[in-house]
Parts: C-alpha cells; structure tokens; sequence
C-alpha cells in the first residue's frame, strides 16, 4: 500500500493512494465492516499483515465502496507520513563510499570507511512535510546543505534482531532529506547541524514493504533548481539495511514507527568545487526510485 | 509538588509524594471534584500553574480525602517519571570546568572550555526507572561510565525563548544517571556511547518548579558502591540553565515534557587515575541536593 497522512479541517487523517486518487482509511474500515484506525502509527501498530490485507481489500473493493471514501482536494494537505515519530529520528553517517571521500575532503570526518555504521538523530521536532519550507536561520548557519536518502520504517519491536531476518522488522519506505548545517557541528556532535526544526522533509508516503521487490536496488537523485546533483543507488551502501537494523537492535530497541535515515550518497553541496550552499528561494527535489518525490523550497527566518 | 509514575496491577499511574506518603493523582482529583488525568505527561500539559494549584488542594485537604487515594505498596513500583518521553533527551556535554579537563585528559574531547552547549540526545528507549538495572552488554562495552546530572523538565513549547524568561519555561527538575559506554564513540558521535537501553535512570520524582529556590545552587554527588566519586554543585555549570534552554530552543522547539540533561561535573570513571570502569553488581546512587537519589545496579547482559 501507499500510505499517506494527511491534513484536512484542521485534522490529521490516515490516507492510502489507489490508482492516483487519495482514500481515507478509516471510512474505507467502514465501508467494508472493518474498524481501522485514522493515524498511521495506530495502523503501522497492526503489522505489515494488516496492510497487506488491507492492501486486496482495497483490489476487490466495489467501486461504489471505494467511492464513499475518496478524499476531497478541498483544504487537502499532506504532512509528513508520520508526522510526530515515538523516537528522533535515526540518521546514519557515512554510508556510501563516495560521500565519505567527500566528506573527508570537505569536513572534518575521517578517509577510512567506517567499520560500524555512523549513527546520529534528529529530533521528532525536525520533522515536515513533503512539500514544507525548509528553514534557513542564517543566525545558526551559512552552510545548509542536502542529502537524498532512502527512510526504513520499522514494523515491530526489537532487540539483537539477526541480520537475515532484518527485513522482517521493515514495514516500509519512504524517502528523507537530511538536511545538515555544516557549520553548526558542536565538539564534533552532529544533532545541532541536522536537528533544526524542518530539517527532515520526509514522504511523500510510506510504501509498505511488500511492494519493494529489493530495498538494496532503488535509484535516488536529488536536483536544486532543477540541475541534478546526487544521483546513485542503493545497492553501494556501505550497511545495508540488514546491516543497519542489526547493528542499531544491539544498541536500541527498535520499535513500530521508528525511522531510520539510511545515508546519502555523493554530491552534497560540502563535496562540491567550489562548495555550494543553499539559498532562500531554492529549491531541492528528491526522489527514491518506486516511491516518490518530495519538493521543498528554502526559506529564511527572520527573527 | 513531588510527581511521579508508578506501577501497580501492571499499569502505569500518575501520583504525588506527600508528608512521605504516595497519593494517586487521578484519585485525587475525584475526591475534591476536580478531574486530574493519571500520566504525567497529561499532568504536564496543564501547566506548572495547575501543578501549584493542586499542591495548595493538597496541603488544605482533610485526612479523610487523602486517605481515600493513597497508593498501597502490594505490587507498587516506581518508574522514570516520564516513562516515554515525546523527544529523545537532550543532553548537554562538557558543562562543568573540571569535567571538561578530565575528558581532554582520557577522551577525544578538546581541551578549551565550549563557546556554546555541547548537545547530544537520548533515544526513549533508553529510559529506565530509579532503582532499575542498567544493563551492562560486554559485547559493545569494556568502559562503562556514570554522570550524576541534573535533568529539567520543560513546561511549556517554546522556540527563540529569551534568556531572562527561560525558567518559565521549566516544569520541575528530577535526577538522571547519563551513563555512558566510553568505547562506543562512532566518528566521535555519542549516541551510541550514551543511549543503549537503561542509560537513562531517572527520578525518583519530579519536583515541580515551584519549590526549587534556586537550581543554581544545588549539590549533586555520586557514590559507587558506598563510595563518593562525583560531589559538586549546579552553580559550576558553564552553560546554566538559562543558557541551555535559550540556546536549546534556536535550533529545537521545545516541547512540555522534554528533559534537559544539564551536563555532570568531574569525578567519572574515565577521568579517573587509574581508570575505573563499572562491573556487573556495581551500585550506583546519584542524587541532587532537594531532589532525590536514585539507585541503579549494574547488571550484565547475557545473549
């Protein structure tokens, strides 16, 4: 399923998007004598099973049925598809052998690969919608930069998951960008650089994880201004998602609606000759291959 | 007030401490005909003044009202005051000036005293209660650390907040454990070195603003196994209170119920000579002068 959560009359709703139209999920329940929920971290509670379920359901439902529950454009937004995660957001550092080049050019990280994923957070307040303004504060930074990723949802609860059943723990996809303010590292920590609010656009759904064949073999691309400048694919990540959610389950307990931000591959304006940096007015497209695009425009604080 | 959450019958429930005793909120409330909810994090959203408020209903109450919600001690466990916080801790590094020398002398830290809050986070799930275990994992540590800190407790959401108005902003105060794994830096981010499962003991209550003077003037020490390591006072914080929360809140909102680790003063077990590191069986009580302690076992994880 496409799952999307969406703003209308001042409410957040639980969405799904069917052959280009958008259905609530909670009237759909009724229509066909099932009670679902209206928030997508009540829904992702009910397992990838449910959705998968849901998913038929919503193959073999009556055109009439699906009708009574199509969502209006009227006052239609859609936010963030989950937009208040239970924890910060899970970033990984480091994770596409290009960027770590890059970055040890540009940064101050180190020329080796990395052993054991780079794993940082960003707060759940640093989340927004697909197409949301990113905020540039140019009190707190001169250098805000982009980073396309592939986003994992996690499904259930965990603890020293087994990497050959990592995949089990995925719910689903959807795609990030990190934004990074690279002159905001503190004592080398990077949650003030990728914590600021709005710096995790995020959406424009959650494709549920039966509907991606293989996670390891997505094409991401980023552009600003329309002139593309990230285009790789999953496959040369260094962790792959297996790797990730063993790795992080050693040290946390993984759990429904957990979001992990998978690394970015090269290209991000640090890496760049000369070095580019986001603007009031850019803006910035990034796309994961089968799941979608989100579009967001920088804008200045004024404070 | 003196707030905290407690398990009985395998729920959780908000209560208050008083003259010794342990009342439940919710109960309460329904003796003198006021609705009180029974989880701290709704309690929280009613602001400190509602705190207040029911801290005069208390003290006015007659016997017989009060005996009718005191919590029995059959099947009676404290938890971290918020169990499942909203946002990852936020955690402030390097905030006391003999802290910051001992950590250049054994970690990576620089030597020169930070021009701004060092910030790292937390993940929820590190969150445990005042005499839970904290779990030593031999396999991803061989240096297990503790910081005796002082945690605040934010009440109301607030971003830009100016110095001089930033204690409006604080709910109440509680004592936290910011155990730390030295040997799990990763590219010198601390997250996984400071947030493994049960790295956060907090409480045992939260003491509502309203009755700490001054949180500038509080001792706090620590002692491993009957032994002082750590005893200072929160008026040698670099960054005070104010600082923290008007620095916090230019890059994160801040949101009721998000907790501030304020940093530990000198006396950890990696600035030690020799180096001391805690083993399975260690107990660990940290405490803040007005606060409280907390008492923590280390035990070791078997898997």
């Amino acid at each position: 399923m496409r799952l999307l959560t969406y703003r209308q009359n001042n409410q957040e709703n639980l969405g799904f998007k069917y052959d280009g139209k958008v259905y609530n999920m909670e009237a759909f329940g009724k229509a066909i004598g099932k009670s679902l929920p209206n928030s997508m971290l009540e829904f992702i509670d009910l397992g990838l099973e449910k959705a998968v379920e849901i998913g038929k359901d919503v193959k073999h439902a009556s055109t009439g049925d699906l009708s009574k529950c199509e969502v209006s454009q009227n006052d239609f937004k859609v936010l963030a598809p989950i937009p208040k995660p239970r924890k910060n957001i899970i970033g990984i550092g480091l994770n596409y052998t290009e960027h770590v080049a890059e970055s040890a050019r540009s940064l101050d990280t180190d020329k080796a690969l990395p052993q054991q994923p780079v794993i940082f957070c960003k707060p759940t307040t640093a989340v927004c919608g697909p197409d949301d303004y990113v905020l540039l504060d140019p009190k707190l930074t001169k250098q805000l930069d982009w980073e396309c990723e592939l986003a994992v949802i996690i499904g259930k609860k965990g603890k020293y998951v087994e990497n050959a059943k990592a995949l089990d723990y995925v719910y689903g996809y959807t795609v990030i960008n990190d934004i990074s303010a690279r002159d905001c590292r503190r004592q080398g920590q990077w949650i003030v650089s990728k914590g600021q609010d709005t710096f995790a656009p995020m959406g424009p759904e959650i494709v549920t994880a039966d509907e991606i064949t293989d996670p390891h073999n997505l094409n991401l691309w980023l552009k600003k201004n329309g002139v593309e400048k990230q285009n790789s694919n999953t496959k040369f990540m260094l962790f792959n998602v297996n790797d990730l959610i063993e790795d992080i389950s050693t040290v946390f307990t993984v759990e429904p609606g957990d979001i992990i931000a998978t690394g970015t591959p090269a290209g991000v304006g640090a890496g760049r000759t000369p070095q580019e940096w986001l603007q009031p007015g850019d803006v910035i497209e990034s796309t994961v291959e089968g799941i979608g695009t989100i579009v967001n425009t920088v804008k200045e604080v004024v404070r």
